[in-house]
């Protein structure tokens, strides 16, 4: 039996990062998990997150996961190090493939990160980025209120562009070439943001480099799945409603059945 | 030894709450718990909110409090009546003072109410309201962006006036003439709200009423506080950061100190 990849986020954005290793790896089952009873992580401390993070994998791990993937990136932030350290199974984190296409991406390096307030506060962009390339230099900005936005549904409206400005401002001043979006649930926010940066500034959306990155590892620990068979993927989460599953189906870009997972550590 | 009264919120907007406790029984001793680790409720299920509300109570239970006062209007929405019937203990909600005050302020018998979309959708609100006075029409409006908003700070700004706008819109031209602040976050926003609403239309905001509804309850049982002591209050949260300390003395309008309980059910 082929053993399913394992995705956890603090909620459903995390589905964007699930959506792309779907296309990529076309053959391979996925387990998700989405904290949605606990959400959002990028608002609480790091001892929290941590927790959550290793209660997450924790029940990822009883589908006999072969990867973990974090699909959240306060997530990644604060317990990706831990993870790595303390469990056998491969864990993949958002922060390393975004700042390693930014880096390849930028031409002045001059890179930017946004992202929520955890995110920015843990220095996880920066510091790997200066691993990669300590000549680039980096610029960050937490955007607490898009998550909110995003949630709301106002993707285009104006408010959602006046607030966009006043967190990007100080960016954009900054004169970064590249804006990595720090966060799973900033491109729905794409449009918003391009316009307010401009056309000579790349957005950095990590789920693409994510699901390549997977691919990569998955094959070199020769753990791809054999067959050509049409995976069944199960998506569950701590709290259920059907708001949540609203907002899944605008993530996955499809309809999803969300499963309310029991004995979970909430 | 004087047993104290128990608070609790989903997190630290229930501070306003506890203040007016404060305030109105300067000899009472509060123990408050914040779940700040699982902070918003309003977006989530009410199995979830019934589940945390219960663990909150229980924590509250181990100070041995001689009354449970919820100061958060989702969780009242959700559990009351189940807390009520199913411990000893007093249990006071936040629901039933504001639609109490409402129904005695309103001439024209048109009340708004705004609050998170669990509350909203919970309709607690007007099945209160229609059980105290039937000829009352109640005219409901989630605002899910205005707790983002005040944990963000922005209580004045021009984005803050736009999205109010946005939501208050219908509610004025209901021709409401009182309208209930259904959120302990809302009162931190009562400026922008008024400005929206004008002046003809009362504002209510139910910490005062729950303050005063406790002190009636406690003297009816006979469970006040027979000395004139000055009270030790403590406060606990389920995750502790200096980002909550910071909203937390906001909300209480004094310095605080948060102390991360151990022992939750989080």
């Amino acid at each position: 039996m082929e053993r399913p990849i394992g995705v956890f986020d603090s909620g459903i954005g995390g589905l964007t990062v699930a959506r792309e290793i779907m296309r990529r790896l076309p053959h391979e089952e996925i387990v998700y998990f989405g904290d949605t009873a606990r959400v959002p992580y990028g608002t609480k401390s790091p001892d929290t997150v941590i927790k959550f993070s290793i209660e997450n994998t924790l029940f990822l791990l009883r589908f006999k996961v072969k990867m973990i993937v974090i699909a959240c990136n306060t997530s990644t932030s604060y317990s990706i190090e831990l993870l790595k350290g303390n469990f056998k199974v491969p864990v993949l984190g958002v922060i390393n493939p975004g700042a390693e296409l930014a880096t390849k991406v930028t031409l002045n390096r001059r890179v930017g990160v946004i992202g929520t307030a955890a995110t920015i506060t843990s220095g996880a962009y920066e510091r790997q980025i200066r691993t990669i390339d300590p000549s680039v230099k980096v610029f960050s900005q937490a955007c607490p209120l898009f998550v909110s936005l995003v949630e709301e549904g106002w993707l285009r409206e104006k408010v959602t562009y006046e607030i966009a400005q006043r967190y990007l401002k100080p960016l954009r001043a900054k004169g970064i070439d590249t804006l990595i979006l720090g966060c799973t649930h900033y491109p729905l926010l794409k449009e918003v943001i391009a316009s307010v940066m401009g056309r000579s500034v790349t957005l950095v959306d990590s789920a693409h480099q994510v699901a390549a990155h997977a691919k990569e590892v998955l094959a070199w620990e020769n753990l791809l799945a054999a067959g050509k068979r049409i995976p069944r993927h199960r998506f569950y989460v701590s709290d259920e409603s059907k708001r949540s599953t609203e907002i899944a189906r605008r993530f996955l870009g499809r309809p999803i059945r969300l499963v309310k997972a029991e004995h979970t550590y909430v």
